[in-house]
Protein backbone atom coordinates (compact mmCIF):
# COMPACT_ATOMS: atom_id res chain seq x y z
CA UNK A 1 0.00 0.00 0.00
CA UNK A 2 1.14 3.62 -1.13
CA UNK A 3 0.10 6.35 1.29
CA UNK A 4 -0.57 8.61 -1.98
CA UNK A 5 -2.96 5.96 -2.61
CA UNK A 6 -4.80 5.21 0.64
CA UNK A 7 -8.10 5.92 1.95
CA UNK A 8 -7.67 7.25 5.17
CA UNK A 9 -10.46 7.14 7.71
CA UNK A 10 -9.98 9.65 11.01
CA UNK A 11 -12.45 8.07 13.82
CA UNK A 12 -13.09 11.63 15.72
CA UNK A 13 -12.59 14.97 14.51
CA UNK A 14 -11.36 16.87 17.64
CA UNK A 15 -8.63 19.04 18.19
CA UNK A 16 -5.83 16.48 16.89
CA UNK A 17 -7.77 13.93 14.60
CA UNK A 18 -9.32 17.63 12.93
CA UNK A 19 -5.74 18.56 13.02
CA UNK A 20 -4.28 15.47 11.32
CA UNK A 21 -7.61 15.37 8.51
CA UNK A 22 -6.79 18.81 7.34
CA UNK A 23 -2.66 18.11 7.38
CA UNK A 24 -3.45 15.39 4.91
CA UNK A 25 -6.55 17.12 3.29
CA UNK A 26 -4.12 20.38 2.39
CA UNK A 27 -1.34 18.13 1.48
CA UNK A 28 -2.68 15.77 -0.67
CA UNK A 29 -0.95 13.14 0.62
CA UNK A 30 -3.23 10.02 0.66
CA UNK A 31 -6.20 8.72 -1.51
CA UNK A 32 -8.24 10.13 0.12
CA UNK A 33 -9.56 10.79 3.99
CA UNK A 34 -12.76 10.14 5.28
CA UNK A 35 -13.95 11.95 8.46
CA UNK A 36 -16.11 9.70 11.48
CA UNK A 37 -18.00 11.62 13.65
CA UNK A 38 -20.53 11.65 16.30
CA UNK A 39 -21.94 15.05 15.04
CA UNK A 40 -23.14 15.96 11.98
CA UNK A 41 -21.92 19.37 12.28
CA UNK A 42 -18.04 18.53 12.51
CA UNK A 43 -18.55 16.57 9.31
CA UNK A 44 -19.63 19.55 7.65
CA UNK A 45 -17.57 22.32 9.25
CA UNK A 46 -14.55 19.39 7.89
CA UNK A 47 -16.13 19.37 4.43
CA UNK A 48 -16.72 23.03 4.34
CA UNK A 49 -13.04 23.58 5.23
CA UNK A 50 -11.83 20.90 2.51
CA UNK A 51 -10.36 18.70 5.29
CA UNK A 52 -12.05 15.54 4.17
CA UNK A 53 -13.01 14.06 1.36
CA UNK A 54 -16.47 12.25 2.87
CA UNK A 55 -18.04 11.88 6.18
CA UNK A 56 -19.99 9.73 7.82
CA UNK A 57 -21.83 9.57 11.22
CA UNK A 58 -21.71 5.36 10.62
CA UNK A 59 -18.52 3.92 12.44
CA UNK A 60 -19.05 0.51 10.36
CA UNK A 61 -19.06 2.43 7.05
CA UNK A 62 -16.15 4.61 8.24
CA UNK A 63 -13.86 2.14 8.88
CA UNK A 64 -14.46 -1.17 6.45
CA UNK A 65 -13.67 0.44 3.40
CA UNK A 66 -10.23 2.19 4.73
CA UNK A 67 -7.00 1.27 4.05
CA UNK A 68 -5.87 3.18 6.95
CA UNK A 69 -7.75 4.34 10.27
CA UNK A 70 -6.56 6.06 12.84
CA UNK A 71 -8.56 6.52 16.13
CA UNK A 72 -8.30 10.23 17.27
CA UNK A 73 -10.35 10.05 20.44
CA UNK A 74 -9.85 10.23 24.32
CA UNK A 75 -7.86 7.48 25.28
CA UNK A 76 -10.50 4.58 26.79
CA UNK A 77 -12.84 4.95 24.15
CA UNK A 78 -9.91 4.14 22.10
CA UNK A 79 -9.78 1.32 23.41
CA UNK A 80 -13.42 0.35 23.26
CA UNK A 81 -13.57 1.54 19.60
CA UNK A 82 -10.57 -1.17 18.55
CA UNK A 83 -12.52 -4.03 20.05
CA UNK A 84 -15.82 -2.62 18.19
CA UNK A 85 -13.83 -2.13 14.59
CA UNK A 86 -11.47 -5.33 14.52
CA UNK A 87 -13.94 -7.67 12.58
CA UNK A 88 -15.20 -4.80 10.71
CA UNK A 89 -11.37 -3.75 9.29
CA UNK A 90 -10.26 -5.28 5.49
CA UNK A 91 -7.07 -7.40 5.16
CA UNK A 92 -4.13 -5.86 5.50
CA UNK A 93 -5.80 -2.72 7.10
CA UNK A 94 -3.40 -0.28 9.11
CA UNK A 95 -4.86 0.29 12.34
CA UNK A 96 -3.61 3.93 14.46
CA UNK A 97 -3.93 5.87 16.98
CA UNK A 98 -3.26 9.15 18.52
CA UNK A 99 -4.03 8.57 22.06
CA UNK A 100 -1.71 10.07 24.36
CA UNK A 101 -1.01 6.89 26.85
CA UNK A 102 0.01 3.59 24.79
CA UNK A 103 0.29 0.16 27.19
CA UNK A 104 -3.25 -0.12 27.89
CA UNK A 105 -4.04 0.75 23.75
CA UNK A 106 -1.13 -1.83 22.48
CA UNK A 107 -2.25 -4.54 24.98
CA UNK A 108 -5.91 -4.43 23.23
CA UNK A 109 -4.36 -4.23 19.48
CA UNK A 110 -2.45 -7.33 20.62
CA UNK A 111 -5.89 -9.24 20.12
CA UNK A 112 -6.92 -7.95 17.01
CA UNK A 113 -7.60 -10.49 14.24
CA UNK A 114 -4.88 -11.51 12.79
CA UNK A 115 -4.38 -9.32 9.11
CA UNK A 116 -5.06 -6.10 10.71
CA UNK A 117 -1.58 -4.03 11.64
CA UNK A 118 -1.81 -2.48 14.22
CA UNK A 119 0.53 0.65 15.11
CA UNK A 120 0.46 2.53 18.57
CA UNK A 121 1.09 6.31 17.55
CA UNK A 122 0.90 9.40 19.82
CA UNK A 123 2.01 12.70 18.93
CA UNK A 124 3.48 15.51 21.03
CA UNK A 125 1.65 18.07 20.38
CA UNK A 126 -1.40 19.63 21.27
CA UNK A 127 -3.36 22.67 23.13
CA UNK A 128 -5.15 23.33 26.14
CA UNK A 129 -8.07 24.00 23.37
CA UNK A 130 -10.49 20.86 21.99
CA UNK A 131 -12.82 20.32 19.46
CA UNK A 132 -12.67 21.20 15.40
CA UNK A 133 -12.76 24.81 16.13
CA UNK A 134 -9.20 24.68 17.76
CA UNK A 135 -7.81 22.11 14.49
CA UNK A 136 -5.12 23.53 12.26
CA UNK A 137 -3.20 22.29 9.59
CA UNK A 138 0.14 22.68 10.66
CA UNK A 139 -0.64 21.56 14.82
CA UNK A 140 2.02 18.58 13.96
CA UNK A 141 4.58 20.59 12.29
CA UNK A 142 7.86 19.88 13.49
CA UNK A 143 6.08 17.68 16.36
CA UNK A 144 7.92 14.34 17.40
CA UNK A 145 5.10 11.37 16.40
CA UNK A 146 5.54 8.38 18.83
CA UNK A 147 5.10 5.11 16.89
CA UNK A 148 4.75 1.92 19.03
CA UNK A 149 4.65 -1.08 16.94
CA UNK A 150 3.46 -4.53 17.69
CA UNK A 151 5.36 -7.64 17.43
CA UNK A 152 2.52 -8.72 14.98
CA UNK A 153 3.16 -6.08 13.44
CA UNK A 154 5.13 -5.97 9.31
CA UNK A 155 8.02 -3.94 8.67
CA UNK A 156 5.92 -2.45 5.68
CA UNK A 157 2.66 -1.29 8.00
CA UNK A 158 5.21 0.31 10.06
CA UNK A 159 6.79 2.12 7.17
CA UNK A 160 2.89 3.42 5.66
CA UNK A 161 2.53 4.26 9.44
CA UNK A 162 5.99 6.47 9.33
CA UNK A 163 4.67 7.65 5.67
CA UNK A 164 2.02 9.04 7.55
CA UNK A 165 3.61 11.02 9.79
CA UNK A 166 6.08 12.41 7.95
CA UNK A 167 2.99 13.61 5.68
CA UNK A 168 1.78 15.74 8.46
CA UNK A 169 5.00 17.70 9.23
CA UNK A 170 6.48 15.17 11.98
CA UNK A 171 8.98 13.32 12.37
CA UNK A 172 8.53 9.72 13.67
CA UNK A 173 10.25 8.24 16.93
CA UNK A 174 9.76 4.48 17.33
CA UNK A 175 9.48 3.39 21.36
CA UNK A 176 8.33 0.78 23.44
CA UNK A 177 4.86 1.45 25.08
CA UNK A 178 5.83 0.97 28.84
CA UNK A 179 8.71 3.51 28.06
CA UNK A 180 6.82 6.12 26.42
CA UNK A 181 4.37 5.80 28.83
CA UNK A 182 7.00 6.57 31.49
CA UNK A 183 8.81 9.43 30.08
CA UNK A 184 5.80 11.19 28.82
CA UNK A 185 4.33 11.00 32.26
CA UNK A 186 7.25 12.96 33.33
CA UNK A 187 7.15 15.84 30.59
CA UNK A 188 3.52 15.80 29.90
CA UNK A 189 1.17 13.98 32.88
CA UNK A 190 3.27 15.34 35.48
CA UNK A 191 3.00 18.75 34.39
CA UNK A 192 -0.73 18.72 34.13
CA UNK A 193 -1.39 17.67 37.43
CA UNK A 194 1.49 20.19 38.69
CA UNK A 195 -0.46 23.04 37.01
CA UNK A 196 -3.60 21.74 38.46
CA UNK A 197 -2.96 21.88 41.91
CA UNK A 198 -1.47 25.25 41.40
CA UNK A 199 -4.73 26.77 40.20
CA UNK A 200 -6.24 25.09 42.96
CA UNK A 201 -3.75 26.33 45.42
CA UNK A 202 -4.24 29.87 44.27
CA UNK A 203 -7.85 30.01 44.10
CA UNK A 204 -7.84 29.45 47.78
CA UNK A 205 -6.07 32.31 48.43
CA UNK A 206 -8.42 34.50 45.55
CA UNK A 207 -11.57 33.30 47.84
CA UNK A 208 -9.98 34.92 50.54
CA UNK A 209 -8.64 37.91 48.84
CA UNK A 210 -10.37 38.99 45.37
CA UNK A 211 -7.76 41.30 44.52
CA UNK A 212 -5.46 37.97 43.73
CA UNK A 213 -5.91 37.58 39.82
CA UNK A 214 -5.29 41.32 39.19
CA UNK A 215 -1.40 40.30 40.03
CA UNK A 216 -1.43 37.41 38.34
CA UNK A 217 0.83 37.67 35.35
CA UNK A 218 2.39 35.38 32.39
CA UNK A 219 4.07 33.72 35.00
CA UNK A 220 1.09 32.38 36.55
CA UNK A 221 -0.13 31.96 33.37
CA UNK A 222 2.27 29.92 31.29
CA UNK A 223 2.62 27.52 34.82
CA UNK A 224 -0.89 27.15 35.10
CA UNK A 225 -1.95 26.77 31.57
CA UNK A 226 -2.60 23.00 31.21
CA UNK A 227 -5.23 22.58 33.85
CA UNK A 228 -7.69 24.21 31.00
CA UNK A 229 -6.86 20.61 29.36
CA UNK A 230 -9.59 18.86 27.83
CA UNK A 231 -11.43 17.12 30.80
CA UNK A 232 -12.22 13.74 29.14
CA UNK A 233 -8.69 13.72 27.52
CA UNK A 234 -7.42 14.41 30.39
CA UNK A 235 -8.96 12.33 32.97
CA UNK A 236 -8.84 9.08 30.35
CA UNK A 237 -4.70 10.18 29.87
CA UNK A 238 -4.68 9.62 34.16
CA UNK A 239 -6.55 6.98 34.87
CA UNK A 240 -4.50 4.60 31.49
CA UNK A 241 -1.50 5.92 33.42
CA UNK A 242 -2.38 5.82 36.96
CA UNK A 243 1.08 3.99 38.59
CA UNK A 244 3.38 6.07 36.43
CA UNK A 245 1.97 9.35 37.32
CA UNK A 246 1.57 8.53 40.85
CA UNK A 247 4.71 7.23 41.45
CA UNK A 248 6.13 10.36 39.76
CA UNK A 249 4.20 12.82 41.92
CA UNK A 250 5.37 11.52 44.92
CA UNK A 251 9.24 11.58 43.55
CA UNK A 252 7.38 15.63 42.88
CA UNK A 253 6.56 15.96 46.72
CA UNK A 254 9.98 14.72 47.42
CA UNK A 255 11.43 17.85 45.38
CA UNK A 256 9.11 20.52 46.97
CA UNK A 257 10.21 18.95 50.57
CA UNK A 258 13.66 19.75 49.68
CA UNK A 259 12.49 23.68 48.65
CA UNK A 260 10.61 23.33 51.87
CA UNK A 261 13.41 22.74 53.82
CA UNK A 262 15.60 25.11 52.45
CA UNK A 263 13.25 28.02 53.50
CA UNK A 264 12.39 26.04 57.11
CA UNK A 265 15.95 26.52 57.61
CA UNK A 266 17.01 29.68 55.81
CA UNK A 267 19.51 27.58 54.19
CA UNK A 268 20.73 30.22 51.42
CA UNK A 269 23.66 28.30 50.49
CA UNK A 270 21.48 25.24 49.46
CA UNK A 271 18.90 27.53 47.86
CA UNK A 272 20.88 29.33 45.51
CA UNK A 273 22.90 25.84 44.76
CA UNK A 274 19.34 24.05 43.70
CA UNK A 275 18.01 27.51 41.79
CA UNK A 276 21.68 28.37 39.70
CA UNK A 277 21.55 24.23 39.06
CA UNK A 278 18.11 24.89 37.97
CA UNK A 279 18.49 27.83 36.10
CA UNK A 280 21.21 26.33 34.05
CA UNK A 281 19.09 23.78 32.94
CA UNK A 282 16.01 24.88 32.01
CA UNK A 283 18.04 27.93 29.90
CA UNK A 284 19.87 25.02 28.19
CA UNK A 285 16.40 23.46 27.73
CA UNK A 286 15.21 25.82 25.59
CA UNK A 287 17.99 25.45 23.04
CA UNK A 288 15.73 22.32 22.31
CA UNK A 289 13.53 22.76 19.07
CA UNK A 290 10.18 21.93 20.81
CA UNK A 291 10.95 23.88 23.93
CA UNK A 292 11.62 27.44 22.24
CA UNK A 293 9.40 29.72 22.76
CA UNK A 294 8.45 30.97 19.16
CA UNK A 295 6.78 27.96 18.66
CA UNK B 1 7.16 68.61 41.57
CA UNK B 2 5.89 67.49 38.75
CA UNK B 3 6.75 64.49 36.76
CA UNK B 4 7.86 66.39 33.52
CA UNK B 5 10.15 68.28 35.85
CA UNK B 6 12.17 65.57 37.63
CA UNK B 7 15.53 64.33 37.56
CA UNK B 8 14.69 60.25 38.00
CA UNK B 9 17.93 58.65 39.56
CA UNK B 10 17.43 54.59 38.27
CA UNK B 11 20.30 52.24 40.25
CA UNK B 12 20.22 48.90 38.77
CA UNK B 13 19.99 48.47 34.38
CA UNK B 14 18.95 45.16 34.68
CA UNK B 15 15.83 44.02 33.11
CA UNK B 16 13.51 45.71 35.18
CA UNK B 17 15.44 48.92 35.98
CA UNK B 18 16.67 49.09 31.76
CA UNK B 19 13.10 48.93 31.02
CA UNK B 20 11.65 51.53 33.05
CA UNK B 21 14.70 53.54 31.87
CA UNK B 22 13.53 52.94 28.31
CA UNK B 23 10.27 53.83 29.01
CA UNK B 24 10.79 56.79 30.40
CA UNK B 25 13.40 57.92 28.22
CA UNK B 26 11.27 56.93 24.95
CA UNK B 27 8.14 58.76 26.66
CA UNK B 28 10.23 61.69 27.40
CA UNK B 29 7.36 61.90 30.43
CA UNK B 30 9.93 63.05 33.58
CA UNK B 31 13.06 66.09 33.08
CA UNK B 32 15.94 63.64 32.78
CA UNK B 33 16.69 59.92 33.06
CA UNK B 34 20.09 59.47 34.84
CA UNK B 35 21.40 55.65 34.82
CA UNK B 36 23.68 53.91 38.10
CA UNK B 37 24.92 50.67 37.09
CA UNK B 38 27.81 49.02 38.41
CA UNK B 39 29.47 48.37 35.07
CA UNK B 40 30.04 50.88 32.66
CA UNK B 41 28.97 48.74 29.81
CA UNK B 42 25.72 48.96 30.98
CA UNK B 43 25.65 52.95 31.08
CA UNK B 44 27.32 52.82 27.56
CA UNK B 45 24.33 50.90 25.81
CA UNK B 46 21.57 52.37 27.80
CA UNK B 47 23.14 55.54 26.60
CA UNK B 48 23.71 54.34 22.91
CA UNK B 49 19.86 53.01 23.16
CA UNK B 50 18.85 56.59 24.41
CA UNK B 51 17.65 55.40 27.27
CA UNK B 52 18.84 57.56 29.44
CA UNK B 53 20.49 61.11 29.76
CA UNK B 54 23.44 60.43 31.95
CA UNK B 55 24.97 57.85 34.06
CA UNK B 56 27.46 56.86 36.60
CA UNK B 57 29.31 54.27 38.35
CA UNK B 58 28.82 56.65 41.52
CA UNK B 59 26.11 55.48 43.65
CA UNK B 60 26.31 58.88 45.89
CA UNK B 61 26.52 61.18 42.99
CA UNK B 62 23.78 59.40 41.19
CA UNK B 63 21.27 59.85 44.05
CA UNK B 64 21.65 63.05 45.58
CA UNK B 65 20.19 64.91 43.32
CA UNK B 66 17.89 63.31 42.18
CA UNK B 67 13.93 64.08 42.46
CA UNK B 68 12.75 60.09 42.20
CA UNK B 69 15.23 57.67 42.90
CA UNK B 70 14.21 54.10 41.98
CA UNK B 71 16.11 51.03 43.31
CA UNK B 72 15.86 48.60 40.58
CA UNK B 73 18.21 45.65 42.33
CA UNK B 74 17.46 42.16 43.67
CA UNK B 75 15.30 42.09 47.17
CA UNK B 76 18.37 42.36 49.68
CA UNK B 77 20.11 44.98 47.63
CA UNK B 78 17.35 47.09 47.64
CA UNK B 79 17.19 46.71 51.74
CA UNK B 80 21.06 47.58 51.84
CA UNK B 81 20.73 50.23 49.55
CA UNK B 82 17.85 52.02 51.16
CA UNK B 83 20.10 52.40 54.24
CA UNK B 84 22.70 53.34 52.48
CA UNK B 85 21.37 56.06 50.19
CA UNK B 86 18.90 57.78 53.54
CA UNK B 87 21.36 60.45 54.24
CA UNK B 88 22.31 61.31 50.59
CA UNK B 89 19.12 62.08 49.37
CA UNK B 90 17.45 65.29 48.87
CA UNK B 91 14.57 66.70 51.06
CA UNK B 92 11.28 65.85 49.19
CA UNK B 93 13.35 62.73 47.40
CA UNK B 94 10.88 60.21 46.60
CA UNK B 95 12.49 57.03 47.18
CA UNK B 96 10.75 54.01 45.65
CA UNK B 97 11.79 50.34 44.37
CA UNK B 98 10.65 47.53 42.19
CA UNK B 99 11.31 44.81 44.34
CA UNK B 100 9.37 41.67 44.40
CA UNK B 101 8.87 41.05 47.51
CA UNK B 102 7.35 44.11 50.12
CA UNK B 103 7.28 43.81 53.47
CA UNK B 104 11.39 43.93 54.65
CA UNK B 105 11.81 46.99 52.39
CA UNK B 106 8.64 48.99 53.34
CA UNK B 107 10.19 48.24 56.93
CA UNK B 108 13.60 49.29 56.18
CA UNK B 109 12.22 52.61 54.23
CA UNK B 110 10.06 53.43 57.79
CA UNK B 111 13.55 54.31 59.19
CA UNK B 112 14.59 56.70 56.40
CA UNK B 113 15.35 60.10 57.20
CA UNK B 114 12.45 62.79 58.02
CA UNK B 115 12.16 64.37 54.52
CA UNK B 116 12.36 61.53 52.27
CA UNK B 117 9.26 60.09 50.72
CA UNK B 118 9.14 55.94 50.21
CA UNK B 119 6.89 54.27 48.13
CA UNK B 120 7.44 50.93 47.69
CA UNK B 121 6.76 49.20 44.42
CA UNK B 122 6.12 46.01 42.72
CA UNK B 123 5.67 46.20 38.74
CA UNK B 124 3.60 42.86 37.97
CA UNK B 125 5.29 42.04 34.51
CA UNK B 126 8.82 40.43 33.67
CA UNK B 127 10.73 37.64 31.99
CA UNK B 128 12.63 34.78 32.59
CA UNK B 129 15.45 36.40 30.59
CA UNK B 130 17.54 38.98 33.11
CA UNK B 131 20.06 41.87 32.04
CA UNK B 132 19.75 44.79 30.30
CA UNK B 133 20.10 42.84 26.97
CA UNK B 134 16.33 41.75 27.90
CA UNK B 135 14.99 45.60 28.34
CA UNK B 136 12.34 46.87 26.68
CA UNK B 137 10.89 49.84 26.68
CA UNK B 138 6.79 48.39 26.24
CA UNK B 139 7.87 45.38 29.03
CA UNK B 140 5.65 47.56 31.73
CA UNK B 141 2.57 48.12 29.23
CA UNK B 142 -0.64 46.75 30.59
CA UNK B 143 0.58 45.56 33.83
CA UNK B 144 -0.66 46.14 37.57
CA UNK B 145 2.06 47.99 39.14
CA UNK B 146 1.57 47.61 42.98
CA UNK B 147 2.40 50.47 45.01
CA UNK B 148 2.68 50.47 48.90
CA UNK B 149 2.69 53.64 50.59
CA UNK B 150 4.38 54.13 53.90
CA UNK B 151 2.22 56.27 56.91
CA UNK B 152 4.36 58.71 56.77
CA UNK B 153 4.43 59.20 52.37
CA UNK B 154 2.60 62.18 51.70
CA UNK B 155 -0.65 61.98 49.26
CA UNK B 156 1.98 64.46 46.94
CA UNK B 157 4.36 61.60 46.70
CA UNK B 158 2.01 58.70 46.26
CA UNK B 159 0.23 61.06 43.67
CA UNK B 160 4.00 61.54 41.95
CA UNK B 161 5.16 57.60 42.37
CA UNK B 162 1.44 57.02 40.10
CA UNK B 163 2.07 59.25 37.57
CA UNK B 164 5.06 57.60 36.91
CA UNK B 165 3.45 54.33 37.04
CA UNK B 166 1.36 55.87 34.54
CA UNK B 167 4.06 57.26 32.34
CA UNK B 168 5.34 53.90 31.53
CA UNK B 169 2.14 52.16 30.36
CA UNK B 170 1.07 50.64 33.89
CA UNK B 171 -1.71 50.93 36.38
CA UNK B 172 -1.11 51.84 39.56
CA UNK B 173 -2.60 49.75 42.11
CA UNK B 174 -2.31 50.56 46.25
CA UNK B 175 -1.70 47.57 48.24
CA UNK B 176 -0.78 47.15 52.08
CA UNK B 177 2.50 45.33 51.95
CA UNK B 178 2.09 42.34 53.43
CA UNK B 179 -0.79 41.32 51.45
CA UNK B 180 0.93 42.04 49.04
CA UNK B 181 3.59 39.45 49.68
CA UNK B 182 0.65 36.91 50.00
CA UNK B 183 -1.22 37.58 46.92
CA UNK B 184 2.42 37.74 45.19
CA UNK B 185 3.34 34.04 46.90
CA UNK B 186 0.64 32.65 45.31
CA UNK B 187 0.93 33.62 41.91
CA UNK B 188 4.43 34.27 41.38
CA UNK B 189 7.05 33.07 43.95
CA UNK B 190 4.64 29.50 44.22
CA UNK B 191 4.81 29.26 41.04
CA UNK B 192 8.51 29.35 40.79
CA UNK B 193 8.91 26.49 43.25
CA UNK B 194 5.95 24.21 41.22
CA UNK B 195 7.92 24.91 37.82
CA UNK B 196 11.35 24.33 39.59
CA UNK B 197 10.24 21.22 41.36
CA UNK B 198 8.83 19.62 37.63
CA UNK B 199 11.82 20.49 36.10
CA UNK B 200 14.34 18.45 38.75
CA UNK B 201 11.80 15.55 38.93
CA UNK B 202 11.64 15.58 34.76
CA UNK B 203 15.18 15.43 35.09
CA UNK B 204 15.73 12.56 37.47
CA UNK B 205 13.54 10.37 34.73
CA UNK B 206 16.18 12.46 32.11
CA UNK B 207 19.63 10.98 34.03
CA UNK B 208 17.52 7.31 33.60
CA UNK B 209 16.29 7.80 30.01
CA UNK B 210 17.95 10.43 27.62
CA UNK B 211 14.82 10.58 24.99
CA UNK B 212 12.82 12.20 27.84
CA UNK B 213 13.92 15.35 25.99
CA UNK B 214 12.70 14.66 22.78
CA UNK B 215 9.19 14.30 24.26
CA UNK B 216 9.04 17.28 25.87
CA UNK B 217 6.67 19.76 24.29
CA UNK B 218 5.14 22.91 24.71
CA UNK B 219 3.41 22.07 27.95
CA UNK B 220 6.35 20.83 29.59
CA UNK B 221 8.22 24.49 27.67
CA UNK B 222 5.38 26.58 29.86
CA UNK B 223 4.93 24.97 32.97
CA UNK B 224 8.53 24.80 33.38
CA UNK B 225 9.69 28.35 32.15
CA UNK B 226 10.03 29.82 35.79
CA UNK B 227 12.42 27.61 36.63
CA UNK B 228 15.18 29.78 34.55
CA UNK B 229 14.22 33.13 36.67
CA UNK B 230 17.08 34.74 37.17
CA UNK B 231 18.81 33.11 40.82
CA UNK B 232 19.92 36.43 42.24
CA UNK B 233 16.13 37.81 42.06
CA UNK B 234 14.55 34.58 43.18
CA UNK B 235 16.57 33.47 45.91
CA UNK B 236 16.32 37.00 47.47
CA UNK B 237 12.46 37.01 46.75
CA UNK B 238 12.03 33.07 48.59
CA UNK B 239 14.17 34.56 51.41
CA UNK B 240 12.30 37.83 51.92
CA UNK B 241 9.08 36.11 51.75
CA UNK B 242 9.83 32.56 53.57
CA UNK B 243 7.41 31.95 55.62
CA UNK B 244 4.78 32.65 52.79
CA UNK B 245 5.83 30.54 50.27
CA UNK B 246 6.44 27.91 52.73
CA UNK B 247 2.95 28.00 54.07
CA UNK B 248 1.80 28.21 50.44
CA UNK B 249 3.74 24.83 49.45
CA UNK B 250 2.66 23.25 52.60
CA UNK B 251 -1.35 23.96 51.12
CA UNK B 252 0.06 23.10 47.57
CA UNK B 253 1.60 19.60 48.79
CA UNK B 254 -2.49 18.91 50.03
CA UNK B 255 -3.62 19.61 46.79
CA UNK B 256 -0.57 17.27 45.44
CA UNK B 257 -2.43 14.61 47.85
CA UNK B 258 -5.77 15.00 47.07
CA UNK B 259 -4.79 14.06 42.93
CA UNK B 260 -2.44 11.07 44.56
CA UNK B 261 -5.37 9.88 46.60
CA UNK B 262 -8.02 9.88 43.58
CA UNK B 263 -5.46 8.19 41.35
CA UNK B 264 -4.46 5.49 44.42
CA UNK B 265 -7.99 4.92 44.65
CA UNK B 266 -9.16 4.87 40.92
CA UNK B 267 -11.68 7.36 42.27
CA UNK B 268 -12.70 8.90 38.46
CA UNK B 269 -15.34 10.50 39.85
CA UNK B 270 -13.41 12.83 41.91
CA UNK B 271 -10.87 13.37 39.56
CA UNK B 272 -13.54 14.25 36.51
CA UNK B 273 -15.18 16.31 39.52
CA UNK B 274 -11.51 18.36 39.95
CA UNK B 275 -10.67 18.15 36.85
CA UNK B 276 -13.88 19.83 35.39
CA UNK B 277 -13.90 22.62 38.41
CA UNK B 278 -10.32 23.34 37.50
CA UNK B 279 -10.61 23.03 33.45
CA UNK B 280 -13.66 25.91 34.03
CA UNK B 281 -11.60 28.24 36.45
CA UNK B 282 -8.99 28.05 34.56
CA UNK B 283 -10.48 28.79 30.81
CA UNK B 284 -12.12 32.17 33.00
CA UNK B 285 -8.98 33.13 34.16
CA UNK B 286 -7.94 33.37 30.34
CA UNK B 287 -10.76 36.35 30.12
CA UNK B 288 -8.64 38.52 32.69
CA UNK B 289 -6.43 40.75 30.26
CA UNK B 290 -2.98 40.08 31.64
CA UNK B 291 -3.52 36.32 31.75
CA UNK B 292 -4.30 36.17 28.23
CA UNK B 293 -2.50 33.86 25.72
CA UNK B 294 -1.07 37.25 23.37
CA UNK B 295 0.10 38.88 25.95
Amino acid sequence: MILGQARVAIVGLGLMGGSLAAALGESRACGQVEGVARRQWSIDQALERGWIDHGTLDLQQGVSEADIVVLATPVRTIIQLIGRIGPWLRQGCLLMDLGSTKREIVAVMADLPPGVEPVGGHPMCGKELSGLEAAEPRLYEGAAFVLTPLECTSPAALELARELVRAVGAHPLILEAGRHDRLVGAVSHLPYCVAAALVQTAEEVGVEDDRLWELAASGFRDTSRLAASEVAMMRDILLTNREVVAELLRGYQGQIDRWLAALDSENELELERMMQALCSRRRSLSAIQNLRADR
